[in-house]
């Protein structure tokens, strides 16, 4: 088995909950990049995990941004000289409240495209192929996982924004699971189905406000682990998580 | 009843097959409008409608431009001075031959959202407010039907522009239809999984080839007539259309 | 096109609600056989239908017996002699009270096999030689229509015996539908997703109450007709039907 | 956290394949029983348990006869006294060979049903007041873990019995999940989407025949041992597996 110390995971998407419980999770094993479009979202992870010895680079990029992916990307050879990429987590996304479709305005649309397509397009086309390359040298199948939601496989009313772009992400990853499988890239897809456990949701009483009552972002982050772990021969495409109290 | 001479179907998407088949089976009841990029794609339908003595409009547009769009309802207005919008058939599409998942180019994807989700988004901003306009006038309750394909529901290897975004477009039906149902407005979603039997395909052999093995576009469009006059007490969302030989 | 004095349709489950309206619609092109366990359930409506003009024939079995079953294929042969199968309507179901998993008891589970799949299993096996002798001489394609519920597609709490069954009389559909669609026999599947407005129903307030809020059997028989009349290049394998002011 | 010295697991369907491995992979947590209908199926696998140093027990019964059922869960309580239930695996199944529905006999899916819905609803019904009895005392939330297949959730043409069977075991999952999962217990179903690699298939050249290309017994139990260790605030309902090289 090879050595992981030339191996390195990408986190997209890195502010509190999944993001940052994925990048210290994926950190126990790897140098992890953090991508957000502006610092605030990955300093303090990134901080967390230096001081704890691990190693993080934080980048600050926009996904639907060719240009400024790419350059992304560049600034991650630079930082991370010949390593490989064992794992991708794209968690980035851009939720809209619900509202009536008509009141929908479409640089509004415009947005979620951006963000849960686009996005996703543009850093599964540079993840992909360095997720290929380090097929040979990874000791777990390098990964792409991605974040879905509720809005992934059921379209409510006054979602119209949020779950078509959701479901267009799900569909990407099924095509992509299907077609970099063979190649010995596993692309996993995560339909979270809850209020997850982070500061901005302290103050919501969900199911009865109970213990666990929202997805520990940690829970996440070890399925995710989980997922990047499988044995090629029995790959999962998909999971659902969440709490045991949650109505579905 | 009210009677049905102030109301009319609008086609997007008119070109040969199902968009040329719904217009002439809303015809037998409606004045039908057919949109689509260029007139090629509807002048023959609309000639072959106002012949036989109905009565059909054609404009040139681009669903996925707004002020396009606007231009192309006000002429509607022009041309249909006070009807309501009894049906709405949405068949425009993008189908990018199948192709590894880097091979896409960024505009070849932007096309698909073009052509799926924002064209589909803008019209039905358009439509379903005449849509809802009509409940207490039409005969039927007054319906937006949109197409659909195998891509909808499944995301083949070399699919990932082409399923995504029918999986978008698949999903706003399906919010759609929960926010405008209790409206009295009908939305529904048709999943045509197969080939149909248009001049392109006529050397296609599918399934053997064998009589009937390629959906005939005049069933397609009774099927959307049978949507479209179903009972509120009783709406579908989707139906699924596949030749009766076909593999699934 | 075949006269179509020689075909006839059979309706399993024929009491109030889906089974009478289906009779009652197709009773219009076809002879019509009734099936239930008790004459209470169809005997108006063979009055109704004969009452009318048309030809209605009740038989009283258990679709989960089979020898009783076959006894009634039998009287339907000396009641219709030399007529062949157009439609089959498969309406039979056993719905248990929701309660708590560990409550239910062993004869109740087996009732819900015997209703939901066992009497479908062995109606099938009954029926889809009829319909496939049918096949030449049928000017529709012959047809097996199955009616399916809310729970054929999500199994709630409380409700294991029912879902379970049903899911499996869906699974079964599907299967039927891919073994025989190529023999030119239309199988179909439908959700009906919601309260039906029948006498039992009367009292319930369901979504607020208001008018057309529970299905009318007449709409689904509307729709099961169109499903039986679809040009085998489109057979649709499943439709769902809920009132337009349905939550779902 | 308490100990794990008075917890157990116990295996349904112990034979080869899914069944060894899981009791393999469990028995280094807990003592395990491994239960199927004769000790061929069983007994290698509990004397390699034993020879490691770990505890297995073996007993021969059938879970579709609930007087047998019980018997088995009384020789548990003798073998393991004072012991409580931290996963239980129900992995029987009965796999009927693929033919034309009209060559199902029933007694052929009596059998079916017998081992895919009666057996698991037997089983459960005796497991879940167990496993909840266990919420307190177990590190793990417990664990109800079901082993589905491909016709867990597509009927294919030739699969009438055993898709049906087994879309009804995995609504019950669905249900029981639910109904459980508030009370602290984990329920999880598996879609074993693949040719599984046992001495039985080793002459199968399944996608191409190279390595890895059948689903690795070992990688089955360490995804249900993944299950099994989820949090409660975030539990997998369901999870597909499938070799990389798997067409799906």
């Amino acid at each position: 088995m090879a050595s992981t110390q030339k191996l390195f995971a990408v986190v997209v998407g890195a502010g509190p909950g999944t993001g940052r419980a994925a990048a210290l999770r994926f950190a126990k094993a790897y140098p992890v990049v953090l991508l957000a479009r502006t610092p605030g979202s990955y300093q303090d992870t990134v901080k967390e995990i230096n001081d704890a010895g691990g190693k993080a680079v934080g980048i600050s990029t926009d996904a639907s941004d060719i240009k400024a992916l790419e350059s992304a990307f560049e600034s991650i050879g630079k930082e991370l000289p010949g390593h490989k990429l064992a794992a991708a987590i794209y968690n980035a996304s851009a939720r809209l409240a619900p509202k009536p479709f008509l009141e929908i305005k479409p640089e509004e649309f415009d947005a979620s495209i951006d963000a849960n397509i686009r996005g996703f397009f543009n850093f599964a086309q540079k993840a992909l192929p360095l997720l290929e390359d380090a097929v040979s040298s990874s000791p777990h199948p390098p990964s792409l996982i991605v974040t879905g939601a509720t809005a992934s496989v059921k379209a409510s009313a006054r979602f119209a924004a949020f779950a078509s772009t959701k479901w267009a992400k799900r569909a990407l990853t099924q095509s992509l699971a299907r077609e970099y499988g063979p190649k010995g890239v596993h692309v996993a897809h995560a339909v979270i189905d809850g209020v997850i456990d982070i500061p901005k949701t302290a103050g919501y009483s969900v199911n009865g406000g109970g213990e666990d009552s929202k997805i520990s972002p940690d829970s996440i982050a070890e399925t995710y682990w989980n997922l990047h772990t499988q044995h090629r021969s029995g790959f999962t495409w998909e999971v659902d998580i969440r709490p045991f109290i949650e109505k579905w």
